[in-house]
Parts: C-alpha cells; structure tokens; sequence
C-alpha cells in the first residue's frame, strides 16, 4: 500500500500543519495524501499546459528558452493554465509573455496526453496580429521560422514537435481537425 | 496586492509547516501562496475532469448523483482525472466508476471550459461494450435514455447538457467535430 511516497513538499497539511499520511479516503479508491489530525485531503491532479503555433506571412513564431527544463531549446510559446481564464485565453497570455505577440486565435490544433508529467498540453492555431514580437523574460529570443528553417532537432519538447508537424502537414492538406496523441518521455 | 484572499486551506507551507503568504514571486507577474520561511510556492490551477457519452442501441447512458454537488441530478458519468492516465483512459475509468459500464471510446467530443470553478471538461464519444451497466458508489441509479427521454431539467451541469446536445445534433447531422464552449455559471 505505499505505492505512493510521501513527498518532500507534500509533509504537512496546508490547513492546519499537522503531518500528512498516505492513506485511502473512505469512499475513495486510491491512495491520497491525508491530513492526520484534520479531515483535510491533500489532492495531485494532471496540470494543463496551453499554448499557440502563430503564423505570420507563412512563417512560425519559436522561442528559445532562458529557462529550465530545456534551456536554449525552441519552443512554441505554452505554459501553465491559470485560474480565472479559458484554454484559448491561457494560449494567448501565454504568447503575449513568451514571445510579447499579440495574436488572433483559431480552432484547437492539438491535444497532446504527457502522462509521465502528469500534464495535458492544448495548442491552437493563431495569427500573429501586427508583425511584432520580441522575447519575453523566459526567452532568450524569439524568431519567425519558415517551415523549411524550422529547428527540428532542437525543439525543448515532444508535444511541440507534434502540434508543429500537425499544423503543417494539416495546413498542407487544407483541413485542420483537432489531433490527439499520448507524447512519449523524453530520451 | 490583496485581490487573493489566503483561504482557509491555504494556511500552511506542506513543504516545512510555516505560513504561507501572498506575494508575486521574482519572475512571475502574478500574487501565488509563498511560503514564510522555505521557497515553497504553493500553485492553484485548474483542473480536469473527464466524462463520455456513452450509447447503446440508440440509447445514451446517464447517472443520478447519489453526492454533492447537485444530489439526486442526472449526469454524464465523468470526475477529476488522475495522474498516471491519458484524457481517454480518466473518461473510461469514470465510467466504470460511477455506471460499472465497459466501454469502447471513440473521439473527443466536447471541451468546456468551466472559468468559475476552476476547471476544464473533456468528453468523448463512447460505446457500452455489452450492454452491462449499474449504479456505481457515487451513483443512486444508472440508466440507458432515448434522445427524447433524456431529462433535460434535471441534468446536473451545463457542461453535461452541452456534451448531450452536441451528440446529439451531430448524430443527427453525420458529422464529429470537436465543440469547445465556455459554460456559464449555474443559476
């Protein structure tokens, strides 16, 4: 029955401080951190990851990452879903504070399942509005990449190898349908 | 800089049992829970919950709620998804869960965003393998519906209501798409 570790930052309860324990809530049917003197239940679920493959004059807007995990890798601009916004909303802040780009959304492009994160990422299709971009504080720059200068050995994560391909091999085709796959770990 | 009221479960550091206390953390924009003593950041973001519609023989399969919220309404079967499985895998595993039904999983149907509290919903298309169903632990009944017998005045969440009309319309029409929405807060 100890499947599930404690952690190092799951060690008290957030409510009242006493010492987390592993245990099946009645009810329930897997272990969850438990509060041993409160009725409090420390849950762990997928986080979601949203982001955009921006298109302008049929080129690609890439980042590269002034941050760990993958620093100095490409990415497209993605991060975490905050409280208070839509998938769509969260792509766009996202691309407005990775790439400092304003952009017009289209349909959802991407689901992509990375389990071993225990993260969703959601990619849409967007238009960059006005041209203008510059790298935000967690990118060391941001560059327009037409299809053949895109960096395919050097992109931070499988999940935007993935959205990347599919926008445009679906753009190719003239269709645009949602795709959905389970992202393997990283080598 | 007080727009996020500490919560009653948002007390302590689970890391080292301090204080927490609302602060922007360097390089981020936004107030988070911040631990007192230790550089513990304790983050709120949405989570996911997944569900089906599941049919058989022209029938679509829904579950009263034996819990709260909404007791006693119908649903689709459909809960928080879990670390360790994909989108598909949570929807199946709901199933199972609350209507003890095996099912076949087809494509993603629907995605609401649920802005008010904090979530997301995913639901796919879904056929009962062999017919076999019944209420699960958090289910006072479970039972197969005609289109014209669904209750739709006593359905438990508008994104369940969003889910069925979207099945059904495309049914009708011999088309699955993905419909994305965002649900406005009950009444």
């Amino acid at each position: 029955m100890t499947e599930k570790p404690l952690g190092a930052d799951q060690q008290h309860c957030p409510k009242c401080a006493a010492n987390l324990k592993m245990e099946i809530p009645v009810g329930d049917n897997r272990l969850r951190y438990v509060c041993s003197a409160c009725d409090y239940i420390f849950y762990e679920n997928p986080t979601l990851v949203v982001g955009a493959v921006t298109e302008y004059e049929g080129r690609i807007l890439l980042c590269k990452r002034a941050i760990e995990p993958r620093h100095g890798l490409w990415t497209l601009p993605a991060g975490f879903m905050e409280l208070g916004e839509t998938l769509a909303e969260g792509a766009a802040r996202e691309t407005l504070e990775e790439a400092c780009a304003n952009i017009e959304l289209g349909s959802m492009l991407a689901i992509v399942d990375v389990v071993h994160a225990g993260q969703v990422h959601v990619f849409f299709r967007a238009k960059l509005i006005d041209g203008a971009y510059a790298a935000g504080d967690e990118s060391l720059e941001a560059e327009l990449f037409s299809p053949a200068e895109i960096p395919w050995d050097e992109i931070a994560f499988p999940s935007c190898t993935i959205a990347l391909q599919q926008y445009l091999q679906q753009k190719a085709a003239g269709i645009e349908t949602l795709h959905t796959e389970r992202a393997e770990r990283i080598r």
